[in-house]
């Protein structure tokens, strides 16, 4: 009997505020070498979308989520990422449980969005740009840790109505990409950051761009600021950075992983001036983290199961 | 609400003879790039075992398979081969179903092997060396399609059991690696054919090794028979024949994929007297064939479902 974890179970056993614990964790167990994780695997369904096989071992257990983008399914009342997540025990290989994906994806993105926000940013107001299921994610996890933090959308209604829900504010474009710490969750086929739009001090986590032809940011913007990223291996080949690496405009040596910087082999901020730029592209690391935390309430929860 | 199919209504949603079809439609869609299919990824949890996941993507449809191989695992009641395939809608991303991944792999592994000895080998006697749970599956496939089937396995008592449950006939190693068409379905520690062990005319399907360290042939007797694969990618880096490409006895231009020769494009056997073998380390588009299968079936079967 293997437990499902729907995305109301999901959410119910993991707090953002656990969440974000469980991935700083996560990271500094990948940094170390502890935890590992092969490329996610890109199934591509263009123009529609694309599926992710995403595997990731670590903690006695072997992860894969099957996830999707597909971006314009929102106009059809469906979800853009949907999917399931597996967690196997790495001992024997038996299953262990399911989750819902877009719960886990939600909930690791905000942790690793506020997480890179709070290592490499500095204090003040937090806004996140895109209210979607992600960006509200990444709102509620800022909002859980104590920030004031401002919400824009293209569509206002809905920035309106999650900021009242999760107690953030709706902005304007202008202000929320003023604020110090900006978290940019949008489709990615629009730049959001162009050139010279940063200003001493700010930073920023793309979080939106994870495939190919998506960008949250100008190449030349990249050449100016303080490159970071969850990992190289994704990040250069899906991520923001991919475009500016592809340019010849930023190389390996230029970018610092996060993880390094919380496991304490690799410089974060080193001024007050700096911008710092965390690209994210998600890592199966981040939902191993996630499905682990999860795991551990499954004995307070009324869950269903599956028998093969 | 999705359904799930566990092993035993896999089973009854899809017969023998029906897998050997779909199985057959799937070589021929992947063979004209209709169906297409990344390279699978390990995830290594040795020395106990490993995941795989197996993306594939084809009739309007997306799979993954998350599928174990823990040798082993049978010594503590656990099975060798576990998991679960996803299948999800290739239009918007939707799960549409999940499946047992042990009964899909069984039926798919039965299919392939069975195929190749029809499309390969000459008429006459088949054998099946291994009685786990896929050489069962081969068994079965022959007896489905009519073939005399010897069964044979380093455990006598296991092999009679399973043949007398399918009719098939349990034999002695001697007599099994003899046939006209043999089967291997090992756990590939051990060579089963030495250099010069295979005589004119004979068919081998080797359906064991599948990772790294596996081999049921040696090195020198695939440099003297017409060798076949079922991918080539895969195969060349995790199949028996990995060894022989590694060791430069075989190269690309000596190896024919199967789905080629379904599908007219290259040539199968060219006279009575080759030996043919089949090096099989098993598909993604093999499981997508047996899930679509079974899912045209699922309105007939009383199938438990998840909510996510």
């Amino acid at each position: 009997m293997i437990p499902v974890f729907s995305g109301r179970h999901v959410e119910a056993a993991v707090s953002p505020e656990r969440a974000l614990d469980a991935v700083r964790d996560a990271f500094v167990a990948y940094a170390r070498g502890e935890w590992t994780m092969p490329p996610k695997v890109y199934v591509p369904a263009y123009p529609a979308g694309d599926f992710r096989a995403m595997p990731a071992l670590g903690g006695g257990h072997a992860l894969l989520k099957w996830v999707t983008s597909f971006p314009g399914n929102p106009a059809q009342g469906l979800p853009t990422v949907t999917g399931l997540v597996l967690l196997s025990d790495a001992s024997n290989g038996m299953l262990k449980a399911a989750f819902d994906a877009g719960a886990v994806t939600a909930l690791r993105t905000g942790a690793a969005a506020v997480l890179a926000a709070e290592t490499l940013g500095r204090g003040g107001v937090a806004a996140v740009i895109g209210a979607g299921v992600n960006g509200r994610a990444v709102a509620r996890t800022f909002v859980a840790h104590g920030r004031r933090t401002l919400l824009y959308d293209i569509d206002a209604a809905r920035a309106q109505a999650v900021a009242e829900e999760l107690g953030a504010d709706a902005a304007s474009r202008e202000d929320a990409v003023a604020a110090d710490v900006v978290v940019t969750v949008t489709p990615a086929k629009t730049v959001v950051f162009e050139a010279g739009a940063l200003r001493p001090g700010q930073h920023v986590s793309l979080m939106g761009a994870d495939g190919p032809g998506k960008s949250e940011i100008a190449i030349e913007e990249m050449a100016r600021v303080r490159m970071f990223c969850d990992d190289w291996e994704q990040a250069s080949h899906n991520g923001d950075l991919a475009h500016a690496v592809e340019a010849g405009s930023v190389s390996r040596d230029d970018v610092t992983q996060l993880g390094n910087v919380l496991a304490g082999t690799a410089a974060g901020r080193c001024s007050d001036a700096e911008i710092t730029v965390f690209d994210s592209t998600g890592l199966a690391i981040q939902d191993l983290a996630i499905a682990l935390a999860a795991l551990e309430r499954a004995g307070e929860l009324d869950l269903p199961s599956i028998d093969l």
